[in-house]
């Protein structure tokens, strides 16, 4: 599993004549190995770190704690790779994960020679990982590798297009039942309650979900999570969805009316919804993201609106936001096999809003779109 | 908001000749503060870093991302604290969430005494941040501070205590849904979705929630994230609950049955239900962890079943474990303030299990329960 990631990977790590490093975003680990740790209630007190990669010659040796030892056993099946459990937490003896983790790491770098280059993701690499490393390796050249993958992340596998297509079905069932519901006098937390259980029911597991539940009248109405605020007659919502599934993030918005759409309403979402079609139609090859961004921004705005605040799109991934973003400063071409989405948005603070989303997979000469939730309006 | 916490603190760090120090563990920011960042879909990746304390004579300067400027405002208010708000994601630059907290952090540390003692919580700082710290203040010496704090969270203030009691009422609502809907044909993530939309519509905001919620057949039947395991006829479950809120963790457990208990249920729900009257009866100030541990694996061993492998119980607070840890090595006395989790049970892998669970408040001359969720046979 994820070979074709850790083959470029290793070509890239070896054009900067680098053949060792620690990788420690968790970004990286799943992207790396297809193994992702579970997120919902945060991070594992029993463990003496996240989940670790140490690279040595062509080899990814990932690191976790015993509780992930069945998640993670699928690495062990690849050549290129192989699974090291320590133990974390005991009922015999104190708190031992984090002495148990450089205790491994010891013995994994003990056979390393002594100096030299050492690539190191330094955002999410702990002074207690990094202090075991220098311990054994103390002449060692330290190599930031922050972002070096960002930018190979960007093209999909297809390995990865199964794990987002499923994820991209399992959000139409989560806005299924956000359209049917929606109505005056439920609030926020009621219609994302419902969406998130059919959403868990649907994957027969649990499902992190994100990202923003909001009423139109809350004078920050771009996003949010939900809240007790009700529904009123007249009122829009915004239900912008990303579940996590496989360690992979979809993404979609729409957005209902409680009861039938007014004027406004009606022109607001026939805008954006044109302007999410012509920026859909820009998607090929070539295409810069600023492109991209730049013309659906104009197009708001010579609808007479103010311009949304936010970004116009993004990659997704194994985060929820990555390259190529589409926003002004972003001069980074399309290719085939990127997986954007595209969101245009008008708000009329404390009025209304109204922001629809897509996922759009880059072809040879155009996109396929990955999401098809019903964004119409009723 | 939490001055008792900083005063704790401030004491203990005198004790030591300590007048700076760096917090990175997320458990000390929220105990320190009262602040807590969500966590249900992982860490924001437009951050610099998880929120940070720098701590110098007296005062504690929480270093947040400009998302959670609201919820962190209210340090502001109180005359030991202080919040600094740097910019994380924008539409107009690449990420520069690291950058703009390293700048925070130089312009924060460049009044500081260039070398000296400076307390710092390893386990959770980043290398990142470590360097900007060391290129300010090149000749300090780190002293480390990990799991300084844990002793002092023990006793928990009447702050914390209104905090916990509305979360222990919280976990009530979850268990009289399961208990209510539990039958043949559910499935483990059917009763989960119901449980945690129930919580979250009396919430009226998204809660975490942990932790098992598992059929009886499963050969590993001692704890899991619910699955698609269905409910069968004479089929028990067990229900393990944690919420989060306010940045605090509830706990609970209860067993419900799909259809009328069997003999065997019966047996085995009343042993341990004794086993748990049991060991709440030896909470009292003075009474070591590891007698209750020990008296409690006693009374299941003389019913004449295997011993859980897990801990008879922990405390509870800013994590969902702490101290003081109720497992055989811990000779910790419990201390009027404290309060605890007991969970005994008996599992019968593949076949069934059962295991109840209360949180419990040390008082002057005994326990107070605070959970109160109904976990008697129906």
């Amino acid at each position: 599993m994820h070979q074709e990631q850790r083959k470029r990977t290793v070509d890239l790590l070896k054009q900067h004549g680098i053949n060792r490093a620690l990788f420690t975003d968790p970004h990286t680990i799943t992207w790396l190995t297809g193994f992702a740790p579970p997120i919902q209630t945060g991070s594992n007190l029993f463990e003496g770190s996240p989940p670790l990669i140490w690279y040595e010659d062509g080899q990814f040796i990932l690191v976790v704690v015993n509780n992930y030892a069945t998640q993670a056993a699928h690495l062990d099946q690849d050549s290129d790779g192989k699974v090291i459990i320590y133990m974390g937490y005991t009922v015999q003896d104190p708190l031992s994960g984090i002495p148990n983790l450089q205790l491994t790491m010891r013995e994994l770098m003990k056979r390393s020679v002594a100096r030299g280059k050492v690539g190191i993701e330094m955002s999410h690499c702990t002074l207690l990982v990094s202090n075991a490393m220098q311990e054994i390796l103390p002449a060692m050249e330290f190599v930031p590798l922050d972002g070096w993958l960002e930018p190979l992340r960007m093209i999909k596998t297809d390995e990865e297009l199964v794990k987002l297509r499923q994820n991209f079905a399992l959000i139409e069932v989560g806005h299924a039942v956000a359209r049917k519901i929606v109505k005056p006098g439920l609030r926020e937390i009621d219609v994302w309650s419902e969406v998130h259980g059919a959403i868990e029911r649907e994957a027969g597991c649990r499902v992190p979900l994100g990202n923003d539940c909001i009423v139109g009248y809350r004078q920050q109405n771009i996003g949010g999570w939900p809240k007790a605020h009700e529904l009123k007659a007249d009122d829009s919502l915004i239900v912008d969805l990303s579940t996590i599934l496989h360690g992979y993030w979809s993404d979609s918005c729409a957005t209902y009316f409680a009861t039938e759409p007014n004027a406004t309403h009606k022109k607001l979402h026939q805008t954006v919804s044109e302007a999410l079609d012509m920026a859909r139609s820009l998607i090929k090859p070539g295409v810069k993201a600023n492109h991209i961004d730049q013309q659906t921004r104009q197009f708001i705005a010579d609808a007479g609106y103010n311009v949304y605040r936010h970004h116009t799109g993004h990659g997704v991934g194994v985060s929820g936001h990555e390259e190529p973003r589409i926003v002004p400063y972003n001069e980074t071409k399309l290719q085939s096999g990127m997986v954007i989405m595209l969101e245009p948005g008008i708000y009329l603070p404390g009025q209304t809003g109204v922001r629809l989303e897509d996922a759009y997979l880059v072809t040879a000469d155009g996109a396929e779109q990955l999401t098809h939730h019903d964004k119409r309006l009723p």
